[in-house]
């Protein structure tokens, strides 16, 4: 492997890993499967159960809405209000799960207080279970049994398979753990047979992790954690955080000037992992529709 | 980290991580508990589930049969025969499973051929599932919710906190991407802080990643892999492998020869983990019939 000092002023090609033309190939896909199914008389729907006054959740409420209703696909926004409590919310996806006019779910985070992600994902019907919250979908892929893992884990796997990098052997480092992106990214990468390797806050001496790595994926949520001294020449970064700044405007966890030209590829924040993930929702929505 | 290389003829005094004497403290509990249990009415019932003629199982179903009974636990060994189906053994676990009398069930492997174990696996009750074989048990550890450990994983874990091993901000590196030991091994490695590392069979160089451990787990079933080249003086080696050999006896993965002196910890095989497995199983039985 060669390294690339921080100090480093030779620029590196590094390669921009956009995900806007393979979220654009898989709406496509969806529109098309959604537009049949239709014809048959089912039209797939997806609920999407939100708990929370949060702005920028109802932000991606709406996109995901939007990109929903382009794609020939209903989509219900379960508004249960920012005083809901555990089991209003429990009873909802109860209630979606045995709908048989529904074929995916997905429970919106910030929830209020008192209300747990993972234990009221676990009244999410597995196979409406879209966005691969509920518990049993975290083991079925750990056991490596089909489930649908949550979009945004499987759409780093996407990119990754689309820009054709190798994974079978390689040293992939992940940096977070979060239940939603790390820990089943780390799964998904770990069934391709990469060696993989789980940071995160208590991780020491960060940088020696991640100057071993072939694929990078990060996905903590703080803006700047990347920068020259994490990388070297060979690293592709896959760049998960979504940070909103002051001026309106989204960054990722990487610091993209400092990296650029010192690794070998790099997801942009906005139009990188993002369009996937919820192009990826609607795929999962459909697919469920078509078994139905 | 201090490195020994390979070739070093000094001599480390490596600990040796008995799990004899931790077994017999978890034990002794167990049978307290299973003692008042009985005294008020409920006899703790294990359910061990055989479809499989092969000699070692029948001598891991004895053992852990007779550790059963001399802790006060009922041992029921349900053995359906070589030539069960997986109908059979479905029916036999979902009938154990709304069993009020059994409070853990173990499905024994090998299994026949057409049977899959994860798929059944599914058909043990989460709260009897003592060996944590459920996909579900695996998504809830990963998610962070109470489960119970596959046994052997949660020795692990046991062994490394009798002997306080540090964990936290600490590198591990398991050997190994089993459901049963592997992969529960590095969630629960990860929600104790440490940074964790998997290997597998398609790992490059893997003394590259072992030697960089404070903890190395190594649950991979092949005699003499690790050896000299893959330790420094700093690891600590938990060797979870079980290999039978020619003259009757058992030996790990680890080459004790090799690595004795040259690493500051290694549990013996036979007497490290084993112990301690069979005890925790136990232990989650007794644990489940306090509960109902």
């Amino acid at each position: 492997m060669t390294t690339i000092p921080s100090s480093a002023t030779s620029s590196l090609a590094t390669r921009t890993l956009a995900g806007t033309q393979l979220a654009r190939d898989i709406r496509a896909e969806v529109t098309a499967t959604a537009a049949e199914l239709t014809l048959g008389g089912v039209t797939p729907r997806l609920a999407v159960v939100v708990a929370t006054d949060d702005e920028s959740s109802a932000w991606y409420v709406r996109s995901i809405a939007k990109t929903a209703a382009k794609s020939g696909i209903l989509c219900d926004v379960v508004d249960l209000g920012a005083d809901a409590t555990a089991d209003d919310i429990r009873a909802s996806l109860a209630a979606l799960s045995t709908d048989p006019e529904v074929h995916g779910i997905i429970l919106q985070t910030p929830l209020p207080p008192g209300a747990d992600f993972e234990d009221l994902a676990a009244s999410i019907a597995p196979e409406k279970d879209v966005d691969g919250a509920n518990p049993l979908s975290l083991g079925r892929l750990a056991a490596g049994l089909p489930a649908y893992a949550p979009a945004t884990a499987a759409a780093v796997l996407a990119l990754l398979d689309h820009y054709e990098v190798p994974l079978s052997g390689r040293t992939c480092v992940v940096v977070g753990r979060s239940n939603v992106v790390g820990k089943p990214a780390a799964q998904l990468l770990l069934q391709r047979d990469a060696t993989v390797t789980v940071c995160h806050r208590y991780t020491r001496d960060l940088d020696n992790y991640t100057r071993t790595a072939d694929v990078l994926v990060v996905a903590v949520g703080r803006p700047g954690l990347i920068t020259a001294q994490h990388v070297t020449g060979d690293t592709v970064v896959i760049d998960v955080g979504t940070n909103p700044t002051a001026d309106g405007g989204l960054v990722g966890d990487v610091d993209e000037a400092a990296v650029s030209g010192l690794v070998s590829g790099l997801t942009p924040v906005p139009g990188g992992v993002g369009p996937v993930t919820t192009a990826l929702l609607l795929k999962h929505t459909v697919h469920n529709a078509a078994r139905s």
